[in-house]
């Protein structure tokens, strides 16, 4: 079989077979097919696209290019969740301890930063001592002794889409649905979970703009997912605004904290809730949706969710009392509101725009190599739908740099759509694919 | 400007600019964009085509890559002749001095066979002492004294080619009209003639398989031509039999010195003649076609164009007594005929069959390093149309190995199509293109 064989035959439109896949991808990651081959191969996928069992065997094949993690011995089916990517979104610090705290073991590898969209590692890293970056051991270890544990993706899994993904990325092949499926999904399964529950974020502030898209792409993970045997569910949630109040690291910790406390958001807990419910659901730990919500309340207002995150946080290297004491996580000098411009309702907060403004102020990455600044974000008192008066407060903005906060107030403010009616609600949730 | 941008908008099927499609070309050259994204967009370009105005951009960027000759301190208007490749492709051995002695200068870069394809440089270099690579300054000064030069490509005109071409045999990307109308244009271009003829084959032993393939390249070439201010014409000439009888370096040597001697095929010499004739006219140097081939005639039949074929041949270190004694020339150990094995008409000779054959023989290249045996070859004694009966001559096989011997004569035999009925003749030349 020759690299360029394969390359032609998805650029004539045909579907690439198991062992075709198998070989292009098993000689890009020993270094045998060089990175031109690949960056043509995936314009040719990009253009030409995959059918589902190429893209089932290219997330296969891209699992095995490294070590596959067998839970087994900690436990039968382990649950994880993904999130695509989002701003303001927190979902992992609560769902894992209140999902874990009714009995069922979360081992999951998250990500950092990146762009507009932010990385649970990063929050988690606002901690004082937390650890992000475990060893497989470490991560094995702390999955059957406490029954959660969120790391780093390990360098020995799925090393092909690694190097992949760091091709595609300076050669305009992100956007393609069957790399994008098989990137996230490669890595689930590399991880060992059986039990995966993806969250798929549409709008502004997503990777996917639309539910069509979002929708085609929620529906191949959960086939790719069943098709190599695990129990997969997704849920589309909306990203047209940021999730939640608070968006930056020190402040989401603080937000999630609360949540587990019983005082969220609106928005916020209901999301935690549903994609709680969608893996109790798989799990077969609850009858139904009703039955998996009331468990789930339960362990949030007789405090086994919040204990179950103290724990986790321990585990983890990290200070326990921070869940009593916000002053133990980093704080930004500069802390102020931000004014409404004018009476009126707000129609739109441009949540790309918030992740950008994020970044502008230290709070994430540009590019892998910055460093981030933890104390910095910013908390927003109203969202869309909600009415104020000129010089009501908008959001109050943590900054440690005076020109980063003057630039971060007037990119916020140009995020805001206003308007003279009252808008129509996103719905948080647009739809369940399982 | 963005080298991955640059890659998104033709991967989108958008027009590029010229100053992009230069900033990527120069770039490229430089080394300042790598391979993969050079790959990614050459993969992008074969899926999303170019239109005319942006082949002639990459056309230009291409030929501006390296030193682009300027012949107008020999003449206003040298004549070149470029051939898309072929097999038993002589025609500039003849064309160059023919044209040449009737006081128009040729002065052209040729290239060296691969695959099916022969070259003129490797059957020049059949001549003992022939330098087919000279240095510019040699070229220029051949070109005045002798108003005839044929040399190797330059390695300083037109780099970025050598590298786009070097990248896509590898990815998959060969087989798409502007990247082949542009890496030939820039290449005579960049090689200063004013005036130039395309002879574009067709057929089964062509790179373009069909009349409408060999007419779009043709026209786009034309085009890309005109639009740089030379004057270009372009003749469709049929490849699905060998060109004349000889394929084989020495072979077509004694074939294209035979024909300036007037003892030529009926085909090549119509080929000729033909390819002459449009050369002369984009010269102005015939009033119309019958007062070209008059004049081409004359020049073939009082000695001129072979007086001129020798002092070309001298001019580069070539012994001129070759003309007079084709013993000097490599002569092969086996020379034998191969039989007809059945009564009927010769409905085909497979022309890339033939081309492959040769190459097996030792005549040509399997790969570039590949080295040439200039002695062995193959001489047609009949051709499509002609009757043949049993144990009748089809051709002479010049082989220096036995086991070559007999595999080209099965592989040969396997090329030829055998029919009952007179097969319908296959067109000379399909058109002309001006």
């Amino acid at each position: 079989m020759r690299a360029v064989d394969v390359i032609a035959k998805k650029r004539d439109g045909l579907a690439l077979t198991r062992d075709e896949i198998d070989f292009f991808v098993q000689g890009f990651t020993r270094g045998e097919i060089p990175d031109y081959q690949v960056a043509a191969w995936a314009m040719a996928v990009y253009l030409r696209g995959m059918d589902e069992a190429e893209t089932t065997a290219l997330t296969l094949s891209m699992a095995h290019s490294g070590k596959v993690l067998d839970l087994s011995s900690v436990a039968p089916r382990v649950l994880d969740k993904h999130s695509s990517g989002g701003v303001g979104d927190k979902t992992t610090l609560v769902v894992a301890p209140l999902v874990a705290s009714l009995g069922l073991p979360v081992g999951k590898m998250s990500g950092r930063g990146l762009g507009f969209s932010g990385g649970t590692l990063d929050k988690l890293e606002a901690i004082p001592g937390f650890r992000a970056d475990l060893t497989t051991a470490e991560f094995l270890a702390q999955l059957k002794k406490h029954g959660i544990v969120v790391s780093g993706q390990s360098q020995e899994l799925a090393p092909a889409d690694g190097k992949l993904y760091a091709l595609r990325d300076v050669t305009g092949t992100v956007a393609c649905l069957p790399l994008i499926a098989s990137s996230i999904m490669c890595k689930k399964i590399a991880a060992g979970a059986q039990i995966i529950v993806l969250d798929v974020k549409v709008g502004r502030g997503a990777f996917m703009k639309t539910e069509a898209d979002a929708t085609a792409l929620a529906e191949l993970m959960v086939k790719i997912g069943q098709d190599v045997g695990r129990e997969v569910a997704a849920v589309i949630s909306d990203m047209n605004q940021p999730l939640g109040n608070a968006v930056g690291n020190a402040l989401e910790m603080i937000e999630a904290i609360e949540t587990l406390k019983g005082n969220a958001p609106a928005d916020f807990i209901e999301h935690c809730i549903e994609v709680s419910t969608q893996m109790l659901l798989l799990a077969g730990a609850a009858m139904d949706e009703h039955d998996a919500r009331g468990k789930l309340h339960a362990a949030l207002a007789d405090g086994r969710a919040l204990r179950k995150f103290g724990d986790w946080i321990q585990a983890q290297g990290g200070t326990r009392r921070v869940v009593e004491d916000y002053s133990l996580l980093p704080h930004a000098s500069i802390v102020a509101e931000v004014a409404a411009p004018r009476d009126a309702f707000i129609a739109g907060i441009d949540a790309e725009q918030v992740g950008l403004t994020s970044v502008d102020l230290g709070g994430g990455r540009a590019k892998k190599s910055d460093l981030v600044d933890h104390a910095v974000g910013i908390v927003f008192q109203r969202k869309i739908g909600e009415r104020v008066a000129r010089g009501d407060p908008l959001l109050t903005l943590h900054a440690n740099d005076r020109a980063k906060f003057d630039a971060a107030t007037a990119r916020l403010l140009a995020a805001y759509e206003f308007s003279e009616t009252a808008p129509k609600l996103p719905p948080l949730i647009h739809r369940i694919i399982r």
